[in-house]
């Protein structure tokens, strides 16, 4: 029984995400279908990586991971899947699958150019429904992936920003997502974080240490943590880093190694 | 292993949905639940109508669709299953399956007058886990419909609005949905549109041309396009048409010949 | 095929609940995955709580249900489960439970204290996905709850507000919970409102009568009823009762019987 995800931002008001569904389980009925999120913001294409990157990893081997923030639906960009050691993925190539690009791990990768594996007369702005979901319907009933497509080498990836460590020590990176919590998760790997004291500064805040968890802040305060996604993160504890320190995605940070 | 969808008003915050989807497992154990939506607005049945319309027939043959959105929910109102060639629906008679019933797929249309198919006492507020979920896990479980109710003949159908072919050429029609994006859907069938030049008129906005994708407009401008549902829509490129046009259903628009 | 339910305040939009979903279905491939609702408010333990407890009851025996509004994670806060004679429950120990701990149906409860059930190296910020989970699969796979942790017997419960008969007949208890609909759930059981008239103050408001359904008051009106959870109810039909009263969980309510 193979697993099909599903990430759009689609959201969860329309029969859009349903369509998809239908249309797998009329293809490949044994299924186990999981929604990732449907909440990205509208073609907000690094989100949607960031999400799909975060989210994929648990899943067991063999995971099909259906992903479509497309606004360049219709127009030349191409529908793709990707194969990996242990998943294969498939949406539109706008950079949405940069992490798994990134990763070393790509077994093959294919513009699905083929039409007879898609809908009949599909649409030209759902491909989510018409080319994705019966794409990765026939993957889930063992369809090789050079089957469905032919391969390229050029797959579109986005520039994402790196952390550096500056020659004094310091560790510099950005927030790279903002979680439901109003929690600024950053890029900084957690394991850069070996010595014992830390001054994180964000904004106009500097924040002292690296709590083992939020429950070692007082209520309402600014904390520095070693996160779950296993990089550097900033919350308040109960309540939203976001909204306390008025920071997006793209914001910078710093982390300082305490000097006395 | 048979489908049931589930569509509601429920939202995602409370227990109710999940209480549905309980009841169905301890009868039928082995159905595949998939949500449409639970995200449509409290009472509005025209909505409940148009997604449950949009995403039922991409399932496949079989399928049970739940539908509850039930402001008579407890009064007179008859609660209802409708069979059709390809697929069951239950819920209230309200007017939400008046698609169905209009398809001239019908083949049987029973009143769910039969309290030992229900949850024994039966609440007179929430009727989708008391009536609705314990009939449709009999139908999953192939209980025949004709044994669930006594046939009618005059279920409760919405008068939709239709679109016109005027005498000059010209199609007028009315938004039947504005979706989570704020593409504003139409009713003018875009098989309609097989003239090569169209000129939109809604609200104050004039747009020229029918575009092959979204792409092809500029970011942030209006463009008139087939949708996905097989009408006219009308969409702002990474933007939302119902926000720039303060356009909301209802709204009526027309697609003109044009002249020169 | 074990059911497993969910049931967070991660919200719908990050990866964590699909993280959580994969760690499970990577352990327990076989499992039937339902979402309660990820939509609790942030660290409302009490909303969970209350949530929980109106979802849980209809599903199948054997089912388990894994709850997680955490605030305390990566403190001191044990994690739990909790085994009744129709169901399992895995969470924090911090109150969640406490209807099941009050049901009077336990029959073991155990500190979840052996990592080697555990994800490895887990974080101390998402219990969740590293060992709530894994744990859960465990259950799933028929790991015996003795077997995953020591057992306890002072797991935290919430002091939850009790109804009161009055010597006069008054009945008076407080609103636990406002649901999508902004209907005012109270503590006061529908099976104390035997006597055939009753008039229910709240706030400012008197409303007259016990309404057989939504439809017996004018659409905008306030009524009373009872609820589908048991207990009364206020509504206004087609609005929302919280909007109309500025009620929120807590406030008061009384329903006196009628004298003349």
């Amino acid at each position: 029984m193979p697993i099909i995800t599903l990430l759009t931002d689609f959201g969860n008001q329309d029969g859009y995400v349903a369509a998809m569904k239908g249309v797998i389980l009329s293809r490949a009925p044994d299924v186990t279908l999981v929604d990732i999120t449907h909440a990205i913001a509208p073609q907000a294409v690094l989100q949607a990586a960031y999400v799909l990157a975060q989210a994929a990893p648990f899943f067991p081997t063999g995971a099909i991971h259906v992903a479509v923030v497309d606004p360049g639906v219709g127009s030349a960009r191409r529908p793709l899947a990707i194969q990996t050691s242990t998943a294969t993925f498939v949406g539109p190539d706008n950079g949405l699958f940069t992490d798994v690009l990134d990763s070393g791990a790509v077994t093959a990768c294919v513009h699905l150019d083929r039409p007879r594996f898609w809908r009949d007369d599909p649409s030209s702005t759902f491909h989510g429904r018409d080319i994705f979901a019966p794409v990765a319907a026939h993957l889930a009933q063992q369809v090789s992936i050079n089957i469905l497509g032919t391969p390229i080498n050029d797959p579109v990836r986005l520039l994402l920003p790196k952390p550096q460590r500056q020659p004094d020590g310091t560790l510099t990176g950005a927030i790279i997502h903002v979680d439901h919590f109003g929690n600024l998760i950053s890029n900084i790997p957690a394991a850069w974080l070996s010595v014992a004291r830390w001054q994180v500064h964000i904004g106009p805040a500097t924040i002292d240490g690296i709590q083992p968890s939020f429950a070692a802040a007082p209520v309402g305060a600014l904390l520095a943590y070693r996160g779950s996604a296993g990089t550097l993160e900033v919350a308040v504890r109960n309540g939203s880093a976001a909204q306390a320190l008025g920071a997006e995605v793209g914001q910078t940070l710093a982390a300082e190694p305490h000097s006395h």
